[in-house]
């Protein structure tokens, strides 16, 4: 058989595997209890490999933050020394099993999400993560306040939110992201139905979290008030999926992620090699007081949701979100069917009313990426340059094609042909 | 002033009213507790005022099971023999300050959801009520297992609903309708993000209702997994909107309504009068096994709600709906840009992102229906045209030309003009 044809077969089985994925939240842990080679002062971070001398400023902040949230350092001066002299290290979520929202630092005392593999028959049981992300806890942030509501939240809000997701059974996820499909989310910048569904899902095992009234609300409120905490296990629930398509031969992607530096991308075919260019500077909608010169480079790992079928690519079924983009209706619906030009599948459960039910595109092949010009859209959260800001914007971006360039020339290489 | 502008000034004002209104969730409480003078042997039903014998199938079901649930009668026979022999009187919800979804009968006993205006400067405290509909209980069935199920609401479940939302201080229905049309919902065949959006505002209070785990699970399965509670709540507040839209010389529309015989309208300008026409037959999707030839005439209050802006009137909002009603996204984008010709103003909160955030049309001015002659569209589920079936399906169709023409002639007579 011809090559092009195995990588046709094996991009289809990529493709099955991905959108056969199930995705069950089933606890909430601290993140060392899932990552069980953590190490005792190590951290992880969004986006490829990088060190900390590179980092940009929100990941810079957000990596000082999680080391006074740990209480190695007592003050950032500390942190900062600790770090210089390389005593914490520090590893993509990508190579610990799980992806964060934001800057995506995770460290080893913060609750995560945990999700479990309830639909790929090779990989039942397999799990994922996401650091729960609560409303009023900057990432980059580290005063009083904000460390002494992050410890509470590690201390008694995410212990108890953790037993009523047990009492409940856990909760499937792949079904919140379908319906929330139907309700306006994109699951990485609009959770508003989503974060509704589960919060209304887990209501009647609330009783079992042991918490007062008032400690109740102050979790639910944690839960409903923010950007929505939802972000944090469709991702989890996106790792999932593209982790089980690793399929020899196979062109499509399973990660996209951007470190505030370079963004990479990993192909089925490929393995655990990241293929990276510079990240981009977004452009799209500002806070007010703020320009294009103040924004860092793209960061985080919310650009797997797109290699899931979701976040930009399901822009079309999110028209609520155009306000934050600054975009239109038009747009989204042009993202959406653009997108379908450099995939290979529809999801079968993740459609999108709009465009008639219609499947979300999903299984990104970098031959099409290549072969057609497109490149895959992602939203992103735009953030400022250097640390101590909190996000300035929002605003659409595209991958840049030297990744998929590079991923294609190894897959070749590595097959002997050119 | 020529009557042409004070209508005009008129209509502005019933806007400006009718869009002023914001409705708060405040209680659950028997329909007796709120209806001061509803009589012992008396029922509430939705559309204009008719007898009893008159009664199409649907709603003859749910008056005989109303009786059946009171326990005024033993057996069907003797329920109709009661009504046959006017023993049970019967009186539109309209007239007694609510709304029914469904057939919208009401009880004395019956759990309503109670509304009150916080919006409009000079109906503070204005109530208005619908039956509360939980999942697993059609209106039009008497076995003794749906019989138990609906005393077990009104003795434990709704009184615990109305403690937490007693404890909660309430819910801003209004609020969390302009949220739901962010999100696919048009507030009557489709409340899935308000029901959730409601659900979840209401977690941590649920402590407050005095359940154990088994019957909040009870609770809040009742409210998620039906056809969606929230669409009482948004028809209620449409009725507080509507009720308080009342200014002399308007032609606004301040009720339509069907009662699976006739359908009426009434305008702000002409008072309690219902101007009424036979209730179409709606031709839309029907559930495999049934046809066009056994669907009865239309019937309930839920037009109130395209009265008020939603429903239909907001359908470019909902394109999930489409699977239920049979058309197409186009078709939604059609009919609320349509409605934008027969109504005066755009809601300034209820706002439809599908349509680049404009305000859902609001205030159906009966004149221009009849000048343009393009008649208000409504979303309808269709009923059997006998007593004892689920409903049989949904679809679209148009409240009919004879009431707005039979209310213009009667404002203008009561004008001294033709």
């Amino acid at each position: 058989m011809r090559l092009a044809e195995r990588i046709d077969l094996a991009n289809a089985e990529a493709a099955r595997r991905l959108t056969a994925s199930r995705a069950r939240w089933v606890d909430v842990r601290p993140l060392r209890d899932v990552v069980l080679d953590l190490g005792a002062y190590e951290l992880t971070h969004g986006g490829p490999p990088l060190l900390w001398r590179e980092m940009g400023g929100a990941q810079r902040g957000a990596v000082l933050a999680a080391v006074l949230y740990e209480g190695w350092a007592r003050t950032p001066a500390e942190a900062r020394g600790m770090l210089d002299r390389a005593e914490v290290s520090l590893r993509p979520n990508h190579h610990a099993g799980g992806v964060g929202t934001g800057a995506g630092v995770g460290s080893p005392t913060m609750p995560v999400c945990v999700l479990e593999e309830r639909g790929v028959a090779d990989r039942q049981g397999t799990l994922s993560w996401a650091p729960l992300a609560p409303a009023g806890i900057d990432a980059g942030a580290h005063d009083a306040a904000t460390l002494a509501r992050r410890r509470r939240w590690r201390e008694a809000l995410a212990p108890a939110l953790g037993r009523a997701v047990a009492a409940r059974g856990g909760l499937d996820v792949d079904a919140v992201v379908a319906r929330a499909l139907h309700m306006g989310d994109d699951l990485v910048h609009r959770t508003d139905a989503s974060t509704a569904l589960a919060v209304a899902a887990l209501a009647p095992a609330l009783t079992a979290a042991g918490l007062d009234g008032d400690a109740l609300r102050e979790l639910v409120d944690g839960l409903t008030e923010g950007e929505g905490f939802f972000g944090a296990l469709a991702l989890a629930a996106a790792k999932l999926a593209c982790d089980g398509a690793q399929v020899e031969d196979s062109t499509v992607v399973t990660a996209m992620s951007r470190n505030g530096v370079r963004c990479g991308v990993r192909l089925a075919g490929t393995g655990e090699r990241w293929f990276t260019a510079p990240a981009p500077t977004v452009k799209g909608r500002l806070r007010d007081g703020y320009d294009d010169a103040d924004a860092g480079r793209d960061h985080g790992d919310s650009a797997l949701a797109e290699a899931a079928g979701l976040g930009a690519f399901a822009l079309a079924g999110a028209p609520a979100l155009h306000a934050l983009l600054g975009t239109r209706t038009a747009d989204g619906l042009r993202v959406t069917r653009d997108m379908a030009e450099v995939t290979v599948a529809r999801h079968p459960r993740y459609t999108l009313p709009a465009l008639e039910f219609a499947g979300a595109p999903v299984g990104i092949d970098a031959r099409r990426v290549l072969d057609t010009g497109i490149l895959p859209v992602i939203g992103a959260t735009i953030e400022h340059r250097e640390a101590g800001h909190r996000p300035i914007g929002a605003g659409l971006t595209r991958f840049p094609r030297e990744c998929f360039t590079a991923a294609i020339e190894h897959f070749a290489d590595a097959r002997g042909v050119r």
